[in-house]
Protein backbone atom coordinates (compact mmCIF):
# COMPACT_ATOMS: atom_id res chain seq x y z
CA UNK A 1 0.00 0.00 0.00
CA UNK A 2 1.39 3.49 -1.30
CA UNK A 3 1.38 6.22 1.64
CA UNK A 4 1.65 9.35 0.34
CA UNK A 5 3.76 12.12 2.75
CA UNK A 6 3.53 16.09 1.80
CA UNK A 7 4.97 18.61 4.20
CA UNK A 8 3.16 21.40 4.41
CA UNK A 9 3.66 25.05 6.63
CA UNK A 10 0.74 26.36 8.65
CA UNK A 11 -0.20 29.91 6.83
CA UNK A 12 -1.62 32.42 9.38
CA UNK A 13 -4.35 32.88 7.02
CA UNK A 14 -5.29 29.70 8.60
CA UNK A 15 -5.40 30.33 11.96
CA UNK A 16 -8.59 31.73 14.37
CA UNK A 17 -8.87 34.07 16.86
CA UNK A 18 -8.07 30.48 19.39
CA UNK A 19 -4.96 30.72 17.72
CA UNK A 20 -4.87 27.92 16.06
CA UNK A 21 -5.40 26.49 12.94
CA UNK A 22 -9.51 26.77 11.83
CA UNK A 23 -10.46 23.19 11.80
CA UNK A 24 -11.88 23.49 7.80
CA UNK A 25 -8.48 23.86 6.80
CA UNK A 26 -7.56 20.41 7.76
CA UNK A 27 -10.05 19.51 5.25
CA UNK A 28 -8.35 21.78 2.63
CA UNK A 29 -4.64 19.82 3.59
CA UNK A 30 -6.67 16.35 3.11
CA UNK A 31 -6.90 17.95 -0.63
CA UNK A 32 -3.69 18.76 -0.95
CA UNK A 33 -2.79 15.04 0.14
CA UNK A 34 -4.52 13.53 -2.22
CA UNK A 35 -3.70 15.58 -5.03
CA UNK A 36 -0.32 14.77 -4.17
CA UNK A 37 -0.72 11.06 -3.85
CA UNK A 38 -2.52 10.90 -7.66
CA UNK A 39 0.66 13.48 -8.83
CA UNK A 40 2.66 10.32 -7.50
CA UNK A 41 0.73 7.95 -9.27
CA UNK A 42 1.76 9.53 -12.61
CA UNK A 43 -1.27 11.11 -13.31
CA UNK A 44 -2.69 14.86 -12.47
CA UNK A 45 -5.53 15.34 -10.90
CA UNK A 46 -5.98 18.37 -12.57
CA UNK A 47 -5.01 16.72 -16.30
CA UNK A 48 -8.16 14.06 -15.19
CA UNK A 49 -11.04 17.11 -14.63
CA UNK A 50 -9.41 18.17 -18.40
CA UNK A 51 -10.61 14.80 -19.46
CA UNK A 52 -13.55 14.87 -17.96
CA UNK A 53 -13.40 13.44 -14.64
CA UNK A 54 -14.03 14.76 -11.48
CA UNK A 55 -14.16 13.84 -7.89
CA UNK A 56 -16.67 14.87 -5.81
CA UNK A 57 -17.20 14.71 -1.87
CA UNK A 58 -20.33 13.01 -0.74
CA UNK A 59 -18.23 12.65 2.99
CA UNK A 60 -15.75 13.89 5.03
CA UNK A 61 -14.73 13.47 8.79
CA UNK A 62 -11.82 14.70 10.71
CA UNK A 63 -11.02 14.09 14.47
CA UNK A 64 -8.36 16.82 16.16
CA UNK A 65 -6.36 15.46 18.83
CA UNK A 66 -4.15 18.97 18.97
CA UNK A 67 -4.55 22.11 17.57
CA UNK A 68 -1.76 22.89 14.73
CA UNK A 69 -0.05 26.46 14.84
CA UNK A 70 1.03 29.26 12.91
CA UNK A 71 4.73 28.17 11.50
CA UNK A 72 4.38 24.53 12.61
CA UNK A 73 5.46 22.58 9.97
CA UNK A 74 3.46 19.22 9.39
CA UNK A 75 3.33 16.33 7.41
CA UNK A 76 0.03 14.75 5.18
CA UNK A 77 -0.47 11.19 4.80
CA UNK A 78 -2.27 9.98 2.48
CA UNK A 79 -3.79 6.92 1.88
CA UNK A 80 -6.49 4.56 0.12
CA UNK A 81 -8.25 2.66 2.40
CA UNK A 82 -10.87 1.71 -0.31
CA UNK A 83 -11.74 1.61 -3.85
CA UNK A 84 -14.16 0.65 -6.42
CA UNK A 85 -15.18 1.64 -10.11
CA UNK A 86 -17.51 4.16 -9.00
CA UNK A 87 -15.81 5.70 -5.33
CA UNK A 88 -12.68 6.01 -3.34
CA UNK A 89 -12.21 6.44 0.60
CA UNK A 90 -9.15 8.43 1.34
CA UNK A 91 -7.16 8.34 5.06
CA UNK A 92 -4.98 11.23 5.74
CA UNK A 93 -3.33 11.72 9.18
CA UNK A 94 -1.27 14.79 10.06
CA UNK A 95 1.51 14.98 12.28
CA UNK A 96 3.84 17.78 13.58
CA UNK A 97 7.42 17.09 12.30
CA UNK A 98 9.23 19.21 15.72
CA UNK A 99 7.77 16.00 17.67
CA UNK A 100 6.01 13.26 15.44
CA UNK A 101 2.99 14.04 17.27
CA UNK A 102 -0.43 12.94 15.38
CA UNK A 103 -2.25 16.66 15.21
CA UNK A 104 -5.59 15.20 13.22
CA UNK A 105 -6.81 12.45 11.76
CA UNK A 106 -9.85 12.22 8.88
CA UNK A 107 -11.11 10.89 5.88
CA UNK A 108 -13.21 11.23 2.51
CA UNK A 109 -15.07 9.38 0.56
CA UNK A 110 -15.34 10.67 -3.05
CA UNK A 111 -17.40 9.63 -6.40
CA UNK A 112 -16.73 9.72 -9.74
CA UNK A 113 -18.51 11.51 -12.03
CA UNK A 114 -18.80 13.27 -15.30
CA UNK A 115 -20.27 16.06 -16.99
CA UNK A 116 -23.50 17.47 -15.13
CA UNK A 117 -21.99 15.49 -11.96
CA UNK A 118 -23.45 11.46 -13.57
CA UNK A 119 -21.66 8.83 -11.68
CA UNK A 120 -19.33 6.82 -13.83
CA UNK A 121 -17.58 3.77 -13.85
CA UNK A 122 -13.50 4.45 -14.18
CA UNK A 123 -12.86 0.89 -14.71
CA UNK A 124 -15.22 0.67 -18.22
CA UNK A 125 -14.78 4.76 -19.05
CA UNK A 126 -11.03 5.54 -17.71
CA UNK A 127 -9.55 2.02 -17.22
CA UNK A 128 -6.10 3.44 -17.62
CA UNK A 129 -6.57 5.53 -14.11
CA UNK A 130 -8.30 2.65 -12.33
CA UNK A 131 -5.38 0.58 -13.12
CA UNK A 132 -3.19 3.38 -11.52
CA UNK A 133 -5.02 3.67 -8.57
CA UNK A 134 -5.10 0.27 -7.66
CA UNK A 135 -1.62 -0.44 -8.48
CA UNK A 136 -1.54 2.28 -5.30
CA UNK A 137 -3.85 0.28 -3.11
CA UNK B 1 -35.89 20.72 21.66
CA UNK B 2 -34.80 23.82 20.04
CA UNK B 3 -33.98 24.16 16.46
CA UNK B 4 -32.15 26.87 15.17
CA UNK B 5 -32.72 28.27 11.18
CA UNK B 6 -29.94 30.37 9.95
CA UNK B 7 -30.30 31.79 6.23
CA UNK B 8 -27.18 32.42 4.08
CA UNK B 9 -26.43 33.21 0.58
CA UNK B 10 -23.69 31.48 -1.37
CA UNK B 11 -20.88 33.84 -1.95
CA UNK B 12 -18.40 33.53 -4.70
CA UNK B 13 -15.63 33.11 -2.97
CA UNK B 14 -16.74 30.05 -1.54
CA UNK B 15 -17.21 28.11 -4.90
CA UNK B 16 -14.27 25.94 -6.64
CA UNK B 17 -13.36 25.12 -10.18
CA UNK B 18 -16.34 22.17 -10.13
CA UNK B 19 -18.72 25.55 -9.83
CA UNK B 20 -19.96 24.22 -6.91
CA UNK B 21 -19.14 24.71 -3.13
CA UNK B 22 -16.06 23.84 -1.51
CA UNK B 23 -16.72 21.11 0.60
CA UNK B 24 -14.76 22.82 3.49
CA UNK B 25 -17.24 25.71 3.20
CA UNK B 26 -20.15 23.81 5.33
CA UNK B 27 -17.66 23.60 7.93
CA UNK B 28 -18.02 27.09 8.17
CA UNK B 29 -21.55 27.40 7.84
CA UNK B 30 -22.28 25.20 10.40
CA UNK B 31 -20.25 27.21 13.04
CA UNK B 32 -22.55 30.12 11.59
CA UNK B 33 -25.40 27.83 12.48
CA UNK B 34 -23.87 27.44 16.07
CA UNK B 35 -22.91 31.07 16.52
CA UNK B 36 -26.57 31.36 15.63
CA UNK B 37 -28.08 28.76 18.06
CA UNK B 38 -25.92 30.42 20.90
CA UNK B 39 -26.71 33.94 20.54
CA UNK B 40 -30.59 32.70 20.41
CA UNK B 41 -30.18 31.61 23.97
CA UNK B 42 -29.68 34.80 24.77
CA UNK B 43 -25.55 34.63 25.36
CA UNK B 44 -22.86 35.50 23.04
CA UNK B 45 -19.98 33.18 21.78
CA UNK B 46 -17.82 35.96 21.75
CA UNK B 47 -18.80 36.94 24.95
CA UNK B 48 -18.07 33.24 26.46
CA UNK B 49 -14.62 33.66 25.22
CA UNK B 50 -14.31 36.91 26.59
CA UNK B 51 -15.00 34.83 30.09
CA UNK B 52 -12.21 32.26 29.14
CA UNK B 53 -14.76 29.65 28.08
CA UNK B 54 -13.84 28.39 24.63
CA UNK B 55 -15.06 25.23 22.72
CA UNK B 56 -12.60 23.73 20.28
CA UNK B 57 -13.21 21.00 17.79
CA UNK B 58 -12.73 17.58 18.66
CA UNK B 59 -14.50 16.00 15.72
CA UNK B 60 -16.54 16.67 12.39
CA UNK B 61 -18.34 15.05 9.86
CA UNK B 62 -20.70 15.72 7.06
CA UNK B 63 -22.25 14.04 3.99
CA UNK B 64 -22.96 15.71 0.96
CA UNK B 65 -25.93 15.22 -1.03
CA UNK B 66 -25.87 17.87 -3.79
CA UNK B 67 -23.30 20.41 -4.21
CA UNK B 68 -24.24 24.14 -3.69
CA UNK B 69 -24.37 27.31 -6.15
CA UNK B 70 -23.41 30.73 -6.20
CA UNK B 71 -26.31 33.15 -5.43
CA UNK B 72 -28.56 29.31 -4.73
CA UNK B 73 -30.10 30.40 -0.47
CA UNK B 74 -29.63 27.86 2.10
CA UNK B 75 -31.25 27.70 5.20
CA UNK B 76 -28.63 25.99 7.95
CA UNK B 77 -30.79 23.83 10.84
CA UNK B 78 -28.79 23.30 14.20
CA UNK B 79 -29.28 21.64 17.23
CA UNK B 80 -27.75 19.54 19.90
CA UNK B 81 -27.79 16.27 19.81
CA UNK B 82 -25.86 15.71 23.08
CA UNK B 83 -24.73 17.85 25.56
CA UNK B 84 -22.65 17.00 29.18
CA UNK B 85 -20.26 18.85 31.14
CA UNK B 86 -16.93 19.00 29.35
CA UNK B 87 -18.90 18.34 25.82
CA UNK B 88 -21.15 19.25 23.50
CA UNK B 89 -22.38 17.91 20.41
CA UNK B 90 -24.47 19.72 17.35
CA UNK B 91 -25.85 18.60 14.50
CA UNK B 92 -26.71 20.23 11.13
CA UNK B 93 -28.67 19.99 7.61
CA UNK B 94 -28.22 22.25 4.84
CA UNK B 95 -31.59 23.32 3.08
CA UNK B 96 -31.86 24.94 -0.62
CA UNK B 97 -34.62 27.41 0.02
CA UNK B 98 -35.62 27.18 -3.62
CA UNK B 99 -36.70 23.42 -3.61
CA UNK B 100 -36.56 22.50 0.22
CA UNK B 101 -33.69 19.72 -1.03
CA UNK B 102 -31.56 18.51 1.46
CA UNK B 103 -27.76 19.64 0.25
CA UNK B 104 -25.74 18.58 3.18
CA UNK B 105 -26.16 17.16 6.74
CA UNK B 106 -23.15 17.10 9.30
CA UNK B 107 -22.47 17.00 13.31
CA UNK B 108 -19.23 18.64 15.25
CA UNK B 109 -17.98 17.35 19.09
CA UNK B 110 -17.12 20.16 20.78
CA UNK B 111 -15.06 20.11 24.33
CA UNK B 112 -15.41 22.82 26.45
CA UNK B 113 -11.86 24.26 27.58
CA UNK B 114 -10.44 27.07 29.51
CA UNK B 115 -7.01 28.62 29.69
CA UNK B 116 -3.93 26.43 27.86
CA UNK B 117 -7.20 24.13 26.27
CA UNK B 118 -7.78 22.34 29.85
CA UNK B 119 -11.45 20.78 29.54
CA UNK B 120 -13.34 22.67 32.40
CA UNK B 121 -17.20 21.12 33.52
CA UNK B 122 -19.19 24.20 33.14
CA UNK B 123 -21.89 22.74 35.18
CA UNK B 124 -19.50 23.53 37.91
CA UNK B 125 -17.29 26.66 36.09
CA UNK B 126 -20.02 28.08 33.93
CA UNK B 127 -23.66 26.68 35.80
CA UNK B 128 -25.71 29.63 33.67
CA UNK B 129 -23.80 28.71 30.46
CA UNK B 130 -25.22 24.91 31.37
CA UNK B 131 -28.17 25.95 32.14
CA UNK B 132 -28.87 28.12 29.46
CA UNK B 133 -27.68 25.29 26.94
CA UNK B 134 -29.77 22.35 28.65
CA UNK B 135 -32.91 24.27 27.98
CA UNK B 136 -32.47 24.13 24.29
CA UNK B 137 -31.85 20.13 24.36
CA UNK C 1 -25.82 56.85 -8.14
CA UNK C 2 -26.90 54.25 -6.70
CA UNK C 3 -25.38 52.97 -3.22
CA UNK C 4 -25.74 49.43 -2.09
CA UNK C 5 -26.04 48.51 1.50
CA UNK C 6 -25.64 44.83 2.19
CA UNK C 7 -25.41 43.47 5.62
CA UNK C 8 -22.91 40.78 7.22
CA UNK C 9 -22.20 39.79 10.83
CA UNK C 10 -18.65 38.62 10.90
CA UNK C 11 -17.75 34.59 10.99
CA UNK C 12 -15.52 33.10 13.13
CA UNK C 13 -13.70 31.46 10.59
CA UNK C 14 -12.60 35.23 9.10
CA UNK C 15 -10.66 36.14 12.45
CA UNK C 16 -7.05 35.33 12.61
CA UNK C 17 -5.07 34.70 15.81
CA UNK C 18 -4.47 38.73 16.19
CA UNK C 19 -8.03 38.47 17.19
CA UNK C 20 -9.47 40.26 14.19
CA UNK C 21 -10.45 39.82 11.07
CA UNK C 22 -8.04 38.16 8.64
CA UNK C 23 -7.66 40.89 5.65
CA UNK C 24 -7.91 39.26 3.04
CA UNK C 25 -11.66 38.35 3.88
CA UNK C 26 -12.45 41.70 3.31
CA UNK C 27 -11.73 41.22 -0.34
CA UNK C 28 -14.64 38.62 -0.02
CA UNK C 29 -17.06 40.78 1.52
CA UNK C 30 -16.31 43.47 -1.09
CA UNK C 31 -17.31 40.67 -3.28
CA UNK C 32 -20.48 39.88 -1.58
CA UNK C 33 -21.07 43.45 -1.97
CA UNK C 34 -20.79 43.55 -5.50
CA UNK C 35 -23.29 40.73 -5.95
CA UNK C 36 -25.91 42.41 -4.31
CA UNK C 37 -25.25 45.27 -6.05
CA UNK C 38 -25.53 43.37 -9.52
CA UNK C 39 -28.97 41.56 -7.97
CA UNK C 40 -30.53 45.04 -7.13
CA UNK C 41 -30.20 46.05 -10.67
CA UNK C 42 -32.52 43.70 -11.70
CA UNK C 43 -30.14 41.10 -12.64
CA UNK C 44 -27.81 38.08 -11.42
CA UNK C 45 -24.06 38.05 -11.31
CA UNK C 46 -24.79 34.10 -12.08
CA UNK C 47 -27.01 34.62 -14.96
CA UNK C 48 -24.53 36.82 -16.24
CA UNK C 49 -21.88 34.35 -15.97
CA UNK C 50 -25.04 31.94 -17.70
CA UNK C 51 -24.91 33.87 -20.40
CA UNK C 52 -21.04 34.25 -21.14
CA UNK C 53 -20.07 36.98 -19.49
CA UNK C 54 -17.41 37.20 -16.52
CA UNK C 55 -16.16 39.97 -14.81
CA UNK C 56 -12.48 39.11 -12.92
CA UNK C 57 -10.83 41.69 -11.40
CA UNK C 58 -7.82 43.13 -12.24
CA UNK C 59 -7.04 45.23 -9.58
CA UNK C 60 -7.60 45.23 -5.41
CA UNK C 61 -6.68 47.67 -3.15
CA UNK C 62 -7.84 48.27 0.39
CA UNK C 63 -7.46 50.88 3.57
CA UNK C 64 -8.00 49.29 7.28
CA UNK C 65 -8.64 51.45 10.22
CA UNK C 66 -10.03 48.96 12.72
CA UNK C 67 -10.29 45.84 12.86
CA UNK C 68 -13.60 44.15 12.36
CA UNK C 69 -14.31 41.81 15.08
CA UNK C 70 -15.83 37.99 15.50
CA UNK C 71 -20.03 38.94 15.23
CA UNK C 72 -19.59 42.50 14.61
CA UNK C 73 -22.42 43.48 12.26
CA UNK C 74 -20.99 45.43 9.44
CA UNK C 75 -22.53 47.13 6.24
CA UNK C 76 -20.54 46.93 3.22
CA UNK C 77 -21.53 50.16 1.05
CA UNK C 78 -20.85 49.95 -2.57
CA UNK C 79 -21.46 51.70 -5.94
CA UNK C 80 -19.99 51.79 -8.97
CA UNK C 81 -16.86 54.78 -9.62
CA UNK C 82 -16.26 54.31 -13.44
CA UNK C 83 -17.80 52.51 -16.19
CA UNK C 84 -16.85 51.89 -20.03
CA UNK C 85 -17.55 49.12 -21.92
CA UNK C 86 -14.74 47.04 -21.21
CA UNK C 87 -14.10 47.40 -17.55
CA UNK C 88 -15.92 48.66 -14.38
CA UNK C 89 -14.62 50.53 -10.92
CA UNK C 90 -16.68 49.58 -7.55
CA UNK C 91 -15.86 51.26 -4.43
CA UNK C 92 -16.47 50.14 -0.92
CA UNK C 93 -16.75 51.03 2.80
CA UNK C 94 -17.08 49.01 5.54
CA UNK C 95 -19.01 50.41 8.52
CA UNK C 96 -19.36 49.10 11.89
CA UNK C 97 -22.77 49.06 12.97
CA UNK C 98 -22.85 49.44 16.55
CA UNK C 99 -21.24 52.82 16.34
CA UNK C 100 -20.82 53.62 12.55
CA UNK C 101 -17.10 53.45 12.32
CA UNK C 102 -15.46 53.25 8.65
CA UNK C 103 -13.16 49.98 9.47
CA UNK C 104 -11.84 49.81 5.82
CA UNK C 105 -12.56 51.28 2.18
CA UNK C 106 -11.61 49.86 -0.91
CA UNK C 107 -11.79 49.83 -4.63
CA UNK C 108 -11.77 46.97 -7.18
CA UNK C 109 -11.35 47.16 -11.20
CA UNK C 110 -13.23 44.34 -13.06
CA UNK C 111 -12.89 43.75 -17.04
CA UNK C 112 -15.30 42.15 -19.01
CA UNK C 113 -14.72 38.81 -20.67
CA UNK C 114 -15.96 36.09 -22.11
CA UNK C 115 -14.69 32.80 -23.34
CA UNK C 116 -11.08 31.82 -22.83
CA UNK C 117 -10.87 35.61 -20.77
CA UNK C 118 -11.10 37.67 -23.87
CA UNK C 119 -12.26 40.88 -23.06
CA UNK C 120 -15.71 42.26 -24.54
CA UNK C 121 -17.21 45.27 -24.74
CA UNK C 122 -20.52 44.61 -23.11
CA UNK C 123 -21.92 47.48 -24.73
CA UNK C 124 -22.23 46.28 -27.92
CA UNK C 125 -22.50 42.39 -26.99
CA UNK C 126 -24.50 42.84 -23.49
CA UNK C 127 -26.39 45.79 -24.04
CA UNK C 128 -29.53 45.07 -21.24
CA UNK C 129 -26.17 44.79 -18.95
CA UNK C 130 -24.85 48.30 -20.25
CA UNK C 131 -27.92 50.12 -19.85
CA UNK C 132 -28.15 48.68 -16.41
CA UNK C 133 -25.35 49.35 -14.89
CA UNK C 134 -25.20 52.47 -16.21
CA UNK C 135 -28.29 53.49 -14.73
CA UNK C 136 -26.84 52.68 -11.63
CA UNK C 137 -23.49 55.44 -11.97
CA UNK D 1 18.18 44.75 -1.20
CA UNK D 2 16.94 41.06 0.12
CA UNK D 3 14.44 39.95 -1.95
CA UNK D 4 13.14 36.41 -1.13
CA UNK D 5 11.83 33.58 -2.95
CA UNK D 6 8.88 31.11 -2.11
CA UNK D 7 7.56 28.50 -3.99
CA UNK D 8 4.01 27.11 -3.51
CA UNK D 9 1.56 24.95 -5.42
CA UNK D 10 -1.85 25.57 -6.53
CA UNK D 11 -4.51 24.80 -4.13
CA UNK D 12 -8.08 23.24 -4.86
CA UNK D 13 -9.73 25.36 -2.48
CA UNK D 14 -7.96 28.46 -4.01
CA UNK D 15 -9.65 28.45 -7.19
CA UNK D 16 -13.32 29.64 -8.07
CA UNK D 17 -16.40 28.69 -10.01
CA UNK D 18 -14.21 31.02 -12.97
CA UNK D 19 -11.59 27.92 -13.06
CA UNK D 20 -8.66 30.53 -11.61
CA UNK D 21 -7.35 31.20 -8.87
CA UNK D 22 -9.96 33.54 -6.51
CA UNK D 23 -7.92 37.04 -6.24
CA UNK D 24 -8.53 37.11 -2.23
CA UNK D 25 -5.90 34.32 -2.35
CA UNK D 26 -3.00 36.18 -3.32
CA UNK D 27 -2.83 38.29 -0.11
CA UNK D 28 -2.28 35.06 1.59
CA UNK D 29 -0.06 34.03 -0.75
CA UNK D 30 2.00 37.36 -0.01
CA UNK D 31 1.36 36.71 3.81
CA UNK D 32 3.57 33.49 3.40
CA UNK D 33 6.11 35.24 1.13
CA UNK D 34 6.02 38.04 4.33
CA UNK D 35 6.46 35.03 6.87
CA UNK D 36 9.36 33.46 4.60
CA UNK D 37 11.21 36.88 4.60
CA UNK D 38 11.02 37.01 7.97
CA UNK D 39 12.06 33.61 8.82
CA UNK D 40 15.29 33.67 6.20
CA UNK D 41 16.41 36.95 8.59
CA UNK D 42 17.27 34.96 11.09
CA UNK D 43 13.58 35.71 12.86
CA UNK D 44 10.38 34.11 13.11
CA UNK D 45 7.34 35.80 12.80
CA UNK D 46 5.85 33.90 15.57
CA UNK D 47 8.21 34.39 17.78
CA UNK D 48 7.92 38.01 17.55
CA UNK D 49 3.97 37.88 17.79
CA UNK D 50 4.65 35.79 20.89
CA UNK D 51 7.57 38.85 22.13
CA UNK D 52 3.99 40.78 21.84
CA UNK D 53 5.44 42.56 18.72
CA UNK D 54 2.27 42.26 15.63
CA UNK D 55 2.17 43.79 11.85
CA UNK D 56 -1.24 44.20 11.02
CA UNK D 57 -1.86 45.66 7.56
CA UNK D 58 -3.10 49.42 7.11
CA UNK D 59 -3.43 48.91 3.34
CA UNK D 60 -3.14 46.19 0.42
CA UNK D 61 -3.03 46.20 -3.49
CA UNK D 62 -2.27 43.96 -6.10
CA UNK D 63 -2.77 44.14 -9.65
CA UNK D 64 -3.67 40.67 -11.45
CA UNK D 65 -2.18 39.65 -15.28
CA UNK D 66 -3.20 36.28 -15.53
CA UNK D 67 -4.87 33.98 -13.20
CA UNK D 68 -2.98 31.18 -11.42
CA UNK D 69 -4.72 27.62 -11.78
CA UNK D 70 -5.09 24.62 -10.16
CA UNK D 71 -1.86 22.76 -10.32
CA UNK D 72 0.75 25.75 -11.34
CA UNK D 73 3.86 26.02 -9.37
CA UNK D 74 4.09 29.94 -8.54
CA UNK D 75 7.19 31.65 -7.09
CA UNK D 76 6.20 34.58 -4.78
CA UNK D 77 9.24 37.12 -4.89
CA UNK D 78 9.46 39.38 -1.51
CA UNK D 79 11.13 42.40 -0.47
CA UNK D 80 11.11 45.53 1.25
CA UNK D 81 10.21 48.66 -0.75
CA UNK D 82 10.08 50.68 3.01
CA UNK D 83 11.08 50.97 5.99
CA UNK D 84 10.61 53.05 9.37
CA UNK D 85 10.41 52.73 13.01
CA UNK D 86 6.48 52.49 12.50
CA UNK D 87 6.02 50.52 9.14
CA UNK D 88 7.31 48.58 6.59
CA UNK D 89 5.98 47.92 2.91
CA UNK D 90 6.45 44.86 1.09
CA UNK D 91 6.37 44.40 -2.55
CA UNK D 92 5.58 41.33 -4.26
CA UNK D 93 5.78 39.22 -7.50
CA UNK D 94 3.69 36.33 -7.92
CA UNK D 95 5.74 34.12 -11.32
CA UNK D 96 4.11 31.02 -13.07
CA UNK D 97 7.57 28.80 -12.61
CA UNK D 98 6.71 26.79 -16.31
CA UNK D 99 7.07 29.99 -18.03
CA UNK D 100 8.03 32.67 -15.92
CA UNK D 101 5.06 35.12 -16.54
CA UNK D 102 4.33 37.71 -14.08
CA UNK D 103 0.84 36.97 -12.69
CA UNK D 104 0.53 39.12 -10.06
CA UNK D 105 2.11 42.12 -8.46
CA UNK D 106 0.89 43.84 -5.18
CA UNK D 107 2.15 45.57 -2.12
CA UNK D 108 1.00 46.18 1.52
CA UNK D 109 1.55 48.18 4.36
CA UNK D 110 2.02 46.88 8.21
CA UNK D 111 2.52 49.05 11.14
CA UNK D 112 3.91 47.43 14.48
CA UNK D 113 1.92 47.95 17.19
CA UNK D 114 2.05 46.34 20.96
CA UNK D 115 -0.60 45.50 23.47
CA UNK D 116 -4.29 46.86 22.35
CA UNK D 117 -2.97 47.54 18.70
CA UNK D 118 -1.06 50.90 20.06
CA UNK D 119 1.49 51.23 16.86
CA UNK D 120 4.97 51.07 18.83
CA UNK D 121 8.51 52.50 17.21
CA UNK D 122 10.61 49.16 17.09
CA UNK D 123 13.71 51.18 16.66
CA UNK D 124 13.21 52.08 20.74
CA UNK D 125 11.19 48.87 21.36
CA UNK D 126 12.34 45.71 19.05
CA UNK D 127 16.25 47.47 18.40
CA UNK D 128 17.70 43.65 17.96
CA UNK D 129 14.17 43.30 14.81
CA UNK D 130 14.88 46.73 13.60
CA UNK D 131 18.49 46.08 13.21
CA UNK D 132 17.56 42.76 11.47
CA UNK D 133 15.30 43.97 8.84
CA UNK D 134 17.10 47.30 7.76
CA UNK D 135 19.99 44.85 6.73
CA UNK D 136 17.35 43.35 4.70
CA UNK D 137 16.78 46.53 2.48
Amino acid sequence: MYINETKLKVRYVETDKMGIVHHSNYYAWFEVGRGEFVSNSGMSYRALEDRGLMMPLVESHCKYYEGAKYEDEVTIRTWVQELSGVKVVFNYEVIRDSDKKLLAKGDTVQTFVGNEFKIVNIKKKYPDVWEKLESLC
